[in-house]
């Protein structure tokens, strides 16, 4: 694509953009050139957030910036890793104004500028519905690097913050006379549009060097669990009475007579941070965290042999198979 | 997104992809791990390909992800780079079948595994329509890197191959019907839906350091000479009858009573690499290009002061002011 108004938007866009010193051409060649650090090993992860898809028409284009840059920076964190520079492709449908590509770019930069990334690049094109693709480099020393396939047998099962949170924030978005009160609904809605990727307890747990595996949890507890559990060939057990779910949710389950655990399992877009930690080092590994970072870290399960399966132990003391999705059906 | 059919797909698409001894960790955590080669640069770029706006949708699904990937490739050659390790982050809508995104997952990877790139990693979301974004990473010798700026008054212009073919072949596209005989049709068909990124080129262009700028042909001649321009903070004189043009493009106008450079100058994605040389190894430079890839190399103006301006020489001897768009007026 190549329309006059392209160079005057991308110069709109990328005119504030402040370069690292390890950025040696940023924004306006044909790539990017970055100078690596040397022994650290590079991690890239790319995602995308489309209009309809990940998000509804009347977010807030900041908004919108901000998550998008903010689930590529969760994978980053994901794996212990430092988020460095991206690359933000934008795909513009017609009547889509500059004003509020503006406003979306201005969510990504400060999203990054929190962060400490550096947009070095990026491409813009049309396209029928409005998307935002962010490819994203970071860095990790190779010792802190976290894996999906590290968990081993015994392990204990620890996860960030709380569950479900996000879920239920977009419930209230798709329904939006559902008779919750304000402060609650803000809070559920603000963990759906504006999640905080973990990027400080991430480098806690990757510096302590006591996890065995990692992931953020975008996809629900369930599908990320078994996503460990498939990877480093193990087995899992969950126990429901332990999931981490906070009083808001707790309010708005209650008042919609939904369960908890259904949304923290299923629900998905908490970037909060799964990871395994062999038993001797649990706690201690838990307290550092809070301690450094202020985040609650809840021990939700363990780690078994591959043979014994994938479990949730629920309220009432019944086993059900873990399973990546399908929970919806789950009693009060 | 997260929906039971994305990880089955995903395996699909990924199980035959091989790692590099540099790749730690390829798809399938939440970020691509990979081993940089010290001393180097690391360069990187993202280009997007959205069904109806940069390929129809009769268009072969495997020649779409290898244009897919070459675009992305030539902006690594664009930098006298290599290019090595790529993101490939796939828009899919409901009604496209697996059996299609598996050609062009697979256009993608052979067109990868001709320039010795590596898969890394990706995503895979639902949209409205089919796109496919490339976030490419390369490297580079410090010494080697052409950039945009490089070029300063009395440098001679030198450009790869021949122009103009590409944007014939997209009108022989959008008008089939076009008398035109088969041998010419496939050619220039061939040149808009296959492009080759100039890698080898490239290479003998930055190896040799002779070269002062340089940048790939993605939007016309005229547009991606005026980035070099502006960039460098020059001006430069252009000579139409200098222009590379292949016997096919020649018969193509003649029969259809158009001029050559109109598709030389505003035609854009020949992806031919355009780049400036002081003019005492001008010469020399452009033997050993042909001598190294077989590809001939063609002067076709020089570099000024900015103060002079941009100028075309037509071949009428009449001067025209170059701009980066209008030229369909420009008389046969």
């Amino acid at each position: 694509m190549a329309h006059s108004g392209e160079f005057g938007l991308i110069n709109k866009l990328t005119s504030s953009l402040i370069k690292s010193k390890y950025v040696i051409v940023g924004v306006g060649d044909d790539c990017a050139v970055i100078k690596s650090s040397g022994s650290r090993y590079i991690l890239a992860t790319v995602d995308a957030q489309v209009m309809g898809v990940h998000f509804l028409p009347g977010t807030p284009p900041e908004r919108i910036g901000r998550k998008a840059a903010a689930v590529s920076i969760s994978d980053i964190a994901a794996m212990g890793g430092t988020p460095k520079h991206c690359l933000v492709s934008l795909f513009l449908p017609k009547n889509i104004s500059d004003a509020y590509v503006e406003d979306v770019y201005r969510g990504i930069t400060r999203e990054c500028k929190t962060y400490s990334v550096g947009i070095v690049g990026g491409n813009i094109t049309r396209a029928p519905q409005f998307a935002i693709d962010i490819a994203l480099l970071g860095e990790a020393s190779p010792k802190n690097i976290l894996l999906r396939s590290g968990a081993e047998a015994g392990d204990k099962v620890l996860v960030t913050g709380s569950l479900g949170n996000a879920a239920a924030g977009l419930r209230l978005l798709q329904a939006p006379r559902a008779a919750i009160s304000g402060a609650i609904r803000d809070f559920l809605v603000a963990k759906q549009t504006s999640p905080t990727p973990r990027i400080s307890e991430s480098a806690a747990i990757a510096c302590a060097r006591k996890a065995t595996s990692m992931i953020d949890i975008s996809d629900g507890l369930a599908q990320d669990m078994l996503h460990i559990a498939e990877q480093s060939k193990v087995g899992v057990i969950l126990h429901e009475k332990r999931f981490p779910i906070s009083r808001e949710l707790k309010v708005f389950c209650k008042s919609m007579r939904k369960n908890p655990s259904v949304f923290a399992l299923a629900g998905g877009e908490d970037y909060e941070l799964l990871f395994t930690v062999p038993p001797e080092r649990a706690d201690s590994l838990a307290s550092r965290i809070k301690r450094k970072t202020g985040t609650e870290v809840t021990e939700i399960g363990e780690i078994t042999k591959k043979e014994k399966g994938n479990w949730l132990i629920l309220n009432n003391g019944r086993k059900m198979r873990l399973k990546p999705s399908g929970w919806d059906h789950l009693k009060i």
